[in-house]
């Protein structure tokens, strides 16, 4: 698949331009047209994930679990794989790529459902892929493109209990609450973040700082991304003049409770601050009173996404992280971190912020079910 | 918990009374009411399940994996517990008690929604256990009964989005896809087994005799019962008189298709049987030509519980335990096993015939959700 991507980049690139002039003539702004494009460097980019995929240890038949029963059953719990897995995303067409490869090397068929804005893009990408698994006798409806220009198609997939094993939204809030809405089959909700920067009574304040300042704008669009800071009373004195400056330099607009706002340019936080994920150079700003205040405004507004403490206080690192919860607790750490590849998984299908099956970044091993499998010797089980 | 119920066991029984006065009142049947039945040593039986579940390792805090990053971060992903569950059930006032220990031990609040069947019964369990957990200085509202008389508690339980981490549905077919379809909290299957037993061609038959007969008759009302049986070809000359036979002297009624209508007394099966769970003492029985005519019939009409194949041939019992598609499966053993003691979970809250999250059997661990730790030092991620 890497390498039929390669070799038909100039069809794939050609494909793109449809898209690319469709989305200029419907007036779509620049950041989104720069996601949709693909370049000869791009697909380059892409085919050497799915060589990363590939390289990966194959989930399927580890075993989980297992032992000799008393009565001598022996007992073995192995990853399976999930079936057919469904994923509905927008815009980016390097999106249908990596599902592609994610769901293949987990023994999954996948069917994609992308971004009528992307339709040429995902088009061909998909045809590739397809006639690369034929030329090596795979069946190539494991990967399928579902129709992109009605909502039908969604509605579909998401109701289709019995034949369609997971399905994983991936996109804005509006994207994944209608998924998991409507949806019959099992889902998984994945990253919306409202991920928020503790700064504790005992942290060191530079290094509080630097993590603030990386966790806001080492990428605003990504949902690992801070939106909003907690400062400890304590510390606010010093800290507060001191960040505002520092996120100011970096064009970051605060939204400040009333101590934040009596920082020169920083807007007056509403109530409906606290719980936004901006996605872009903005945060919400508070002081609290304690650590206690601080859990609880997390388990208020956060989306338990990625949560972080910066402090020294040894008996503070351990109440925030077992307090809060969320997919992934940083101690010292930015929450710039909670990535697949980050935390070692090779790659990433999505960020899961549901409590069940699977939570924080999914590789491989998440795209899975398992299965019990027995050898006996003629058990039978005695009447109770 | 387990002391109080013993304590007060005058009066949850003086509680089911009523239960059981409204039941044969309403003309219910004698299965029935003696499923709905608590006496005292049904009562010291649940206790002594609430000390065994007590007895069992704390699944929350478990170290499920971690390791140090080449950046240094300290990485680990432990088990936390899943939140609020919600189970929504039928009958057996033994459940409440079941479910209340297990999602505490678990770490978890437990929403019940019992049937008005058992209203009374279940008022008092609940408030014994609540009583329970305050003299232990536990906040009591960990165990909650909902209403039971209308559908609409039913309903908020089942799409409290945000508030409600997991619903399992316990109970019939109907009961199930009616939670499965409306839910928008994440849900489990659970429970519906059209468990088949396959005897191959290489198959000891006195040890399939033992099996088919094992997990048809054990107990004919679980999910882990044999609904269907299907015989290769090469055995079904002996082999399908024989267990016809067998089968009729335990009194189960044999819906055979061609072959196995040719016995005495077999009915003609229709095309429903193949699907049917009769939770009874029928059975739907089939000559297959192969061992992969075996397997897609189990495709087409299992519910993905549980699979046995009687054999002597390795390969076969590979082939079979790799291409059958369910929570266990078994070789050369009852699937009657499928149970979460046997298994040795020391408790059960269900078994889930779904993929995502749990399937087979579910204890205490499928009653966690997992969270990312990751300590630094001050740690920020590099630009890409």
């Amino acid at each position: 698949m890497a390498a039929a991507l390669r070799q038909r980049a100039p069809e794939i690139i050609e494909a793109n331009k449809k898209d690319l002039e469709a989305g200029r003539a419907a007036g779509l702004p620049d950041n989104i047209l720069d996601r949709l494009t693909l370049t000869e460097a791009r697909i380059d980019g892409v085919a050497t994930g799915l060589e990363t995929v590939a390289g990966l240890a194959d989930p399927v038949g580890q075993v989980l679990n297992g032992g000799i029963l008393p009565n001598g059953l022996e007992l073995k719990q192995i990853r399976v794989p999930m079936g057919v897995v469904g994923m509905v995303y927008e815009a980016r067409p390097n999106v249908t790529v990596d599902a592609a490869g994610l769901a293949l090397k987990s023994g999954n068929a996948a069917l994609l459902r992308g971004s009528s804005t992307a339709e040429h893009s995902n088009t061909t990408l998909v045809a590739v892929l397809r006639d690369a698994l034929e030329s090596v006798n795979l069946p190539a409806d494991c990967v399928q493109l579902l129709p992109c220009h009605d909502r039908a198609s969604v509605t579909h997939l998401i109701t289709a209990r019995g034949l369609v094993d997971l399905v994983i939204p991936r996109g804005g809030a509006g994207l994944i609450n209608a998924v998991v809405e409507q949806a019959t089959v099992p889902t998984i909700e994945t990253g919306v973040g409202n991920c928020h920067v503790y700064v504790d009574a005992h942290a060191d304040l530079d290094m509080a700082e630097a993590i603030v300042l990386n966790a806001k704008t080492r990428r605003t669009s990504v949902c690992n991304a801070a939106e909003s800071l907690l400062v400890h009373k304590d510390v606010a004195k010093e800290f507060v003049p001191r960040i505002t400056k520092a996120l100011q330099q970096e064009s970051v607009t605060i939204h400040g409770d009333d101590e934040f706002a009596q920082q020169p340019n920083v807007e007056k936080a509403t109530d409906d601050d606290w719980g936004t994920e901006y996605l872009s150079l903005d945060i919400s700003a508070k002081v609290v009173g304690s650590l206690d205040e601080a859990v609880q405004h997390i388990a208020t507004y956060g989306s338990g996404h990625s949560e972080a403490i910066v402090t020294n206080d040894v008996a503070a690192a351990r109440k925030f992280t077992t307090r809060v919860d969320a997919a992934a607790v940083f101690v010292n750490a930015s929450t710039a971190f909670t990535d697949g590849a980050e935390f070692g998984m090779g790659a990433e299908i999505g960020i899961s912020t549901q409590k069940l099956h699977a939570r924080g970044p999914m590789g491989l091993s998440e795209l899975t079910s398992s299965k019990w499998v027995v050898w006996g010797e003629g058990h039978t089980r005695p009447k109770a």
